[in-house]
């Protein structure tokens, strides 16, 4: 299922198939998800895309594995299931524990049911929170 | 503005004083935010919440600061301004430097971005991808 | 602040004034909120929906008070602020209590938790919850 | 999967029966998608939202591709799967291009990624952007 | 597809365990559904969440039929499938009729289609609505 | 409010000020709105999005006003305050009309509500949708 059609190796533009070895060497795997087969339609899409992920997911203040649990949180919030699982398989991948997966998945319901109780009561922020 | 009045410290039951003593203990502060001031119409819902918020958010497998940058990114996601404001003071108490706020955010905008892409495109999880 | 400018009365097309009249007249007030100060630009929508509401809103096998709370609970869930503060005041004219209203706010929160959680396990529906 | 049974026609109400005749008849086909099929447990619920439902995605200021294709923007950023599937495969009856397709997903991606920037920025209206 | 295993009865901790005898004692049925099989991962955050929501969507000042279909309200507007699911699930064993699930999401849509327009239209909150 | 200080003229780095230049440039004005005077912390970032949102919403094969409109319902559908003002706004000045914007609204509203009753229905996608 999908609103466009997963395009095999052999029907990538040459663009896409530059992408692709990227992502295998990167990955140090031969394994490339549904999702850039997907995103291989636009090769001008998906080349701008993969490079700022590069960036933004790679080395820098915060930890990698801290990115992807960033991430699992967002796409959480947002219902992705695609992401939700990608991004999990990521953080196992970077060494996220069950227990560390446990107290993400905590983190997130505390949130989320703040950011509920806090919506309903229509609290306006607090000065104090303002930079 | 708000759905509830805001309880001042003399308008607050027995219960209700007794989780904002803790609060104050816990901070090493006097202020008391807002949130707490419309939670206190329902103490025994306040209790249960700050005993469960310590436990989540205390020490554990993940770092204090990371867990307030998960909590801010949920916020973000489910576009509560007052959560993202006091979750964000919070992750700065804790030291978050404005190098990692900034990457953070970036993190944050990447998520959002794929999970718009991939929503859009409808990709079913991969097999490799579930437990 | 708003995209469109509020209209006042002197400012509506007949069309217009006549839904007016009509939430006037159902409501046994003359205050008529912002919101369709604003759906007035476009009448002709403002007629749908205000019929539409007052049958979805009405009686049925559902109690009005129930409506708006179920009301609120999607707003909340939206996050749409102006919903959430003109139907939590509709549930209030239409008596609920202080003790409702934190339970109302607690069940949100317990739905928003676990939502959370449900999503970041990524678990399939069981074969049971099918109809 | 559905939380209620989905309707063969042989199981409809009078009313709901005439709602799928005029669908068949509208869209030229004899197919029904199983929305309606599942709506078809609310005839007079089924009725109104048809009815508008053709109003407003009918002809207009705005061309009917084009409000298709703020169907789908919309669908994708509340993660309803199946609005973003029926309202794709609609876009592509009506003429949609993959080149289309794949901008219309860049927008929302891009969308999707400054609504997380500013909100977790925490950025105020200028008021040069009000009405 | 879930992102951590379903855990079989015979690979709960005693801790998980407990909370799945309560389960099944509280609701007369030998089948525990597959949520709780994945949160058992977390039995500390199991017994939290358990002990709450029993406190929550029992016995109140609402009726649990009431609290049953809030939690759905709340779901749907987050596309929580299982929730959503299994929340509807419950409230048909709690007494809801096919006309009070209609009723359910025709408030439901409404007060999502009226979230979108208030939105869009920047409305601010009257202050007759402020608490 | 915000949760970073907005940058003034002067603050700014020099990569920075290079893209506020552009984006004077490009809109014939000397108004810089907030959301970049918030960005600005992070110049990098600014830069990157700023590169990709030429782009993205520049001329392609869809019209630059229907990819401001399907900006508004994006941000619409996440409750982004700032977004739907601004991106209405540049909508407007790219020659939205009243009409349209009524329209935009009415489809956003639409979209909206079928996207939460699908979901509370809990509808599989018909195969026929499927690319």
């Amino acid at each position: 299922m999908a609103t466009v059609p997963l395009l095999r190796d052999d029907q990538l533009s040459p663009e896409a198939a530059e992408v692709f070895a990227e992502i295998r060497a990167l990955r140090g795997s031969d394994y490339v998800n549904d999702f850039w087969r997907a995103m291989a339609h636009d090769p001008a899409g998906m080349r701008a895309l993969w490079d700022r992920l590069r960036v933004v997911m790679g080395p820098g203040t915060l930890d990698p594995l801290v990115k992807e649990m960033i991430y699992v949180a967002v796409s959480t919030a947002n219902g992705c299931g695609y992401c939700i699982h990608s991004h999990t398989a990521a953080a196992k991948a970077k060494g996220m524990t069950a227990e560390q997966h446990a107290e993400l998945l905590a983190v997130i319901g505390m949130a989320m049911q703040t950011n509920g109780l806090v919506q309903g009561l229509g609290v306006e922020v607090d000065e104090l929170f303002k930079a």
